[in-house]
């Protein structure tokens, strides 16, 4: 049985190594194949157990041409995200009553802030591939994709509520939740 | 020029009075007229200046029969959740990959805990009202209600976003984003 | 042998139910049968699991008429209360060197405050029951009643060091610390 | 009018100097003709600005003969205690249902801890002066003396309240309240 | 006259725009004509407002052909550090006793942690330009470069200090110290 | 297997005792028979199991004539320092670009500041010892002493690492690194 403690225990200092330290691999494009064209790799404390109790991690985001990492928010963690190649429409929501959208397009170079907790996206603008590079300030920064939370969960949420919810008929729900 | 400092300044301890501690009226049922048919009161810094830096908040939150508090989750808060009246079916989903919905039907005298940044909801499943009292981790928890925040923003996140991210045709998000 | 972390080791993620985040019978009265007419019943993460690490607890507080939650404090908790039934005599004091008691007569739906450490209690002002509900800001907030940790505690503080604390003679610490 | 945030703004960082970080006279001696032979001289934020979000502040308590630090609290944080001087009898007193007095008696290189939020004291065993040197984990601890908040607070706590607490007759408590 | 808090004052939430959170030119290569042959780019609190308050910042590291990021901390950070161009050498040091050092050489897509205060290095191991991206967990992350506080502070440390600590002649602190 | 969270684990509260809340000893001057002329004795989580969680330590430095405590910096505490006896020059040094150094000579009884992660040191300008007590804002605060970790860690940071880092000639290394 592993102890857990908010996640993780940590490792007897003397112990520890220089690959404890380390993740190899992000230089590896991510699997973009996929409905919403683009794969996030993420490198948090169960990848890399150096960043234990050290509140960071980080993410490769990978877009296919017009490729989506579609809305979403991290629980416990506030994004910094930098775009290293391509453009990309980027957005986040704050939250109600106002529920602005605060929305850029970002250029190679750029650098964009997600709040802690708020939904966000960002679409490729581009016939290439982009790619980013972000920041998160926990070492377990979760995701939580709003179209799998609401409409694809392990039971499904029922239909009854997610009509009400968002106010729509039942078929519409029907294909919200259709898993392809 | 108000000076703003994570959401607002403190007032000279010298000059705090009882009624800096003090909010009315949350015996008052809240108004559940609407397309969802539930009323949340938050009690946060905004409205008790006397909770500034102490990360605590209270909500009530009323529920017309069949009412639902749809999906939406608390950008800076874990929510404690006691059912005073009634019976309702709560639930949160966890995050990637697993989205797991834990459920359970609450009767009065139930205590529920939604964490931190996670999707939930809570559906009245009777005849009468219902009512419920939450405790929330933060001064300033922030509510994000899903179908605001993905379809309801100003402005609006762009129907190629968001068909993307659902999956489904440009004629079904339109009817996600018609505002009533 | 058990893992303590600050209270509880967290379970595997994989493997929580609904159960562990629920706790039953808040609905249930306190027995106020005892020499101060009231009774709190705390649900802290010893008796709800998943409220580790999430920083949040509730209480139930009910008064037998004229009823009284005697002076006491969180020592790692701020409370937020709100009275749901009867009328209430709240007050907390500020520290050295001002002490001040900032007090307040509560109805029906009044929210208070007692800020982290600070002594505070309550007293049912009416010949019903009363009876609330609190948040508080951490799993495993503690009560500190100052009667018990002064005058009762096990074993007792010397008589010297209460005369001196409290400038009054030893028969007055006697009947203090007298147990009933 | 001064902003305040959690107590004070900061400096710019341009303009600070040695003397921000510096407080004189904590070599002397406090005043302890007071009738509980004792005097906490604190080192926080107000007398010592460079503190500000650092989180640590100091006291020096001396001790006349038989002198008294009376039980009290720190609503912020936790003590770490050292005697330079004399002979001290230590306790601090758990949380409910325990209550346990946790006690020792120091001599001059005792170290000795007191957790954030419990009532504890200090007494001097000797013929001569005690003085001890402590830290404390917030730059603005507060200090809440139980004979002071619950006895002599201002206005007063009402009698009623305080014969139920304590479970004795007015007069004590009047006793307990006479300001000498 | 600007307040400061901790750094810096929010904005009211209903006059944040884009701009806010947005940071550009973070592709620009650094200038590594110095020196050590790097340069830092932080992007920080103080270049992006929209991080206030919310515990991240960003780098982005240039090293020329053996080029060397020169041993410093963060004092308030740890570091998560992916290598985008080149082959680095990087190192930390624990604390005492031990003074480990824990080194690596990173290859294109490795990530590696630095720990939160404790000294680290980088050097270009290749004939060609090298690249990396930073992530940091705080607002306001600050750099102490070792050289620079013990050798090149304002005004110096004397030579008596620095002889003793180092355990060498005058001569040796004096070419330490010597500005170029 | 001992587990480690973030350093310890804690124990169960019903069976803490006095003991564990004390340590012996810190009136024993430090042995300062060493190149520097100074001597750390810290009372931390590892000595003092009682600390665990609470986020303070404490420390008593001891001088030699003319002793040094070198500079040195704690990764995850500010300190907080009086005199107790002597005449000392201490100084922090501000992180990059300024690089201030900020500096005072303390008497006995003077309190000073040394920010979290910023290189500090202390000497004695006296032909006496002196002797200072410490608060530390962790209970587990480290140590990096800056000749230790920079010119003296097993194994040693590169000569050419250190040449550039410090711009001076391979021979000068050579002596900064020379173990005595």
């Amino acid at each position: 049985m592993t102890v857990r403690v908010n996640g993780l225990a940590c490792k007897n200092p003397m112990l520890v190594q220089a690959n404890d330290f380390l993740f190899r691999g992000l230089n590896m494009p991510g699997n973009t194949s996929n409905p919403v064209g683009s794969k996030v790799t993420l490198v948090n404390v169960a990848m890399l157990p150096g960043l234990n109790t050290l509140g960071i991690a980080m993410a490769r985001i990978d877009y296919a041409p017009w490729g989506l990492n579609p809305p979403h928010l991290h629980p416990r963690a506030t994004e910094i995200f930098t775009l290293i190649e391509g453009s990309v429409l980027v957005g986040f929501v704050t939250s109600n009553p106002e529920n602005r959208l605060i929305s850029k397009i970002l250029q190679k170079g750029d650098v964009f802030v997600f709040p802690k907790g708020l939904v966000h996206f960002q679409q490729n603008l581009g016939h290439g591939h982009a790619m980013a590079i972000s920041g998160l300030s926990s070492q377990n920064p979760g995701i939580v994709t709003v179209a799998n939370a609401v409409f694809k969960s392990n039971p499904d949420i029922s239909s009854e509520v997610l009509t009400k919810a968002f106010q729509v008929d039942k078929h519409i729900i029907d294909q919200l939740q259709s898993k392809f």
